[in-house]
């Protein structure tokens, strides 16, 4: 993938963003076309060179993030208190683009302090848990599924999700996860808060009834799809993973690596496929 | 609040909403009047006694929620190796509504190697790093600010943040965050995959340049409001924090402890405003 910088304005925030093929199927027919990806890439922030926490980030304006990150939890109060936000450098020298130290301008007291009061013990969710990249690259086994699907089954699945799911039009403000099999049954939908819930709750109910993995089934998410839904579906053996919204560049890559189908942008007549697409039958 | 259950069926999950009072700007004249939203709430997850994350869920199925996150995260792999799923109880017997205890059935070396090859180093995002619902009601103060703001003005924000956005029509994949002053004026637009991220790099930008607090100014988000993001909002000192989407249970209750104005489902006739609607004016 090549990252490709969009133009600057007065207003711009520094996006990247990365042009890939997706196989488009529009009213029965499918070409391959150029599409606009968001980019998603981890940022590894360390704490006066101690690891310290890594999120899941579009590059630009990385030391704005850091220093946000670092107000909102605590461990700085004021523009002081941050001492020098920089680029980890390889052992050749090199700027690292995904790794930033940040040297704090407190005392070792309060460092201690804020440190113990707002992260207790190690723990966390998918991603941000992680404080370093390698973490990152837990070795998945890739998805083991002969599961093809007609293109008009998976273009129904949104519909099906939509009547099974009352509460969402009434609020606006809950995620959904819906479990499809290969005819195109609706089989579990959950909605939660959390985007990453709604799929763990879909998965941690067919792991609770033993019938994992999901190899002859779909999986339809309300919004977006990172890299961790990909990990996460693959975790559970689905082959195909559909979305509403589009994916993000890592999300595309996990999937291509791991033998998932990814489908974004999923409507009643049109999707785009990133991913395995061998997998959709015209 | 009161908890409200949603009628079950086939497919449901088991959902909760709740019923707010928010005022509703419509065409100029404004009602108070009940709205459902989407309840988020702390789930502390413990291994074998053990504290080990929180998330921020709906309540619902928490078991499953369990379940699928250990997947995911490579702590379990099939249901053999999930032991039990049980409420914490309070000394006085009483089941936790927000606590689980998961008792897993692997060997104590293979879960110690899963444990240190997953979560490296203490570390973390927002909410998800911590580990115990304690640990999110740390100190914050309440925003202190005696801006008030035409309806019309705020009504103006989402035309503004979407001309400077021309990323997001083109892929879809990005939220945003912009902040404004008093005025509506923009002054900065951050966009990221990650929600939290652009609200961080808006934040950030204001902690470098040594403007916070951010008393006389507005937050624009193009998703939803959650727990975490009136908490970024409130520790940068913003009383006006609107969104496009919904707000969630937590975020509304934690912005009126603070002194936050939520404002969601922004559009450019109507809106609805959940906390501290006086900072509006007709």
């Amino acid at each position: 993938m090549q990252s490709r910088e969009t133009l600057p304005s007065a207003h711009r925030s520094d996006l990247r963003l990365v042009e890939v093929t997706a196989w488009r199927f529009e009213r029965g027919s499918s070409t391959a076309r150029a599409e606009s990806i968001a980019i998603e890439e981890p940022l590894e922030i360390r704490l006066g060179g101690r690891r310290f926490t890594l999120t899941m980030r579009t590059p630009g304006h990385d030391d704005e993030l850091a220093a946000g990150f670092l107000l909102a939890e605590g461990f700085i109060e004021d523009r002081d208190e941050l001492g020098e936000v920089r680029r980890l450098r390889d052992s050749s020298g090199r700027p690292q683009p995904n790794a930033l130290d940040v040297v704090l301008n407190v005392s070792a007291e309060a460092n201690r302090r804020r440190l113990r009061r707002n992260f207790a013990i190690s723990s966390s969710c998918g991603v941000c848990g992680k404080s370093s990249i390698e973490a990152l690259h837990r070795r998945l086994r890739a998805v083991d599924s002969l599961l093809t699907v007609q293109a008009s089954t998976i273009l129904s699945l949104p519909g099906a999700m939509r009547s099974a799911q009352e509460v969402f039009a009434s609020t606006g403000g809950l995620h959904a996860a819906a479990l499809f099999d290969s005819a195109g049954t609706l089989k579990i939908i959950r909605e939660d808060v959390g985007r990453h819930n709604a799929v763990d709750k879909v998965v941690g109910h067919s792991l609770l009834r033993a019938s994992l993995p999901l190899s002859n089934s779909m999986l339809l998410v309300s919004g977006r799809v990172s890299f961790e839904i990909v990990q996460k579906a693959a975790a559970a053996g689905i082959p195909i993973l559909t979305a509403i919204s589009a994916p993000s560049s890592l999300a595309i890559e996990l999937a291509a690596s791991l033998g998932v189908t990814v489908i974004g942008f999923l409507r009643e007549s049109s999707m785009n496929i990133y991913s395995y697409h061998r997998r959709v039958l015209p």
